[in-house]
């Protein structure tokens, strides 16, 4: 056994490299185990099954998005409103579009591995609506968007801009023009939320 | 061989119930022409390939959704900009929605297809956009829109609703919500296109 702590985080880290080499279809909680050099009774403590490990690793792969986003949510360099709404969402399409450019094996893992399991696909949605929800109330506070409704507002400008986050498009965000597509949209929805 | 005259039209006929019964992998222009009563050659001497031919019945089927919506960019009944584009809308989502709903088979039929021939999305895409633009125009020419070009802003509402006429989302389609979230959507594009 190896003599580092057996923490969740490394169990994660090697879960990622295993599902990266062998895919999702092949990895499974022995290979884990070996790569860390364990029984796989000692994964299972930490992890009660092998869905709940995926889980896990899939719930870690997107909190690094949710937490990229948090911070421009939180900043306070961006001014309130529109500047901090385009900020987010050009930040939200750029990590997607490195998540799948940088590593495509690694995002069609994630993909595949989302597919499966909707709960954290829900819990990953909410936070990020939560946090476009928080812009917005900001924004009405400042004056700079029309009153409206923080959370149904924030689903109506996830749902318009879909095609810049939305896993299914991945093969279109390395398409010519898709900088000024996506431009266009956000200018009419940033429009649509004027005073 | 049938009395009747073989026209393109009755080929397509054909073709569209042998896809529906036999699927897109299984289908062959001998099952066409077995349903026909007619020769494959008959059948070849008005589509030359089986890929012309798989083209063809599936921009017949992209068709009918053109022609419903040129109907509504083309009618004096429903006002010009905004009433317009809302019913347009409104009606694409419907016509997508139906053609989803009603025969999820043949639906799935025709997505297949679709994959393997980006000729004929892009030219009904192109089609659906210039509907939009001609939209757009009247509303600007009406003092109900924004003056914006009106190919680009096409683009970009037709981007914004994707989720409502892209078949990626007809799982979605009959969701609780989903009339409510299509209404948000509409409403926040409208406020952008605002004079």
């Amino acid at each position: 056994m190896s003599s580092e702590a057996l923490t969740p985080d490394r169990i994660l880290e090697a879960t990622e490299e295993v599902l990266r080499r062998y895919g999702p279809a092949k990895a499974t909680v022995v290979d884990v185990a070996r790569a860390l050099g364990v029984s796989h009774g000692s994964v299972y403590r930490h992890f009660r099954t092998k869905a709940a490990l995926r889980e896990a690793v899939t719930q870690r792969w997107l909190g690094r998005t949710e937490e990229l986003l948090a911070e421009t949510t939180a900043s306070p360099d961006t001014g309130p409103g529109p500047e901090k709404l385009r900020a987010w969402l050009a930040r939200l399409f750029d990590a997607k579009r490195h998540k799948a450019g940088d590593d495509p094996e690694l995002f069609a893992t994630y993909s595949a591995l989302i597919d499966d399991s909707s709960t954290v696909v829900e819990r990953h949605i909410d936070i990020l609506l939560g946090q476009v929800g928080r812009i917005i109330e900001e924004g009405v506070q400042a004056g700079r968007f029309t009153p409206a409704d923080p959370a149904q507002t924030a689903r109506a400008v996830f749902a318009a801009t879909s095609r810049f986050h939305d896993p299914a498009y991945a093969p279109v965000w390395s398409s010519e023009g898709i900088e000024a597509e996506f431009t266009a949209v956000t200018d009419l929805i940033l429009r649509g939320l004027r005073p």
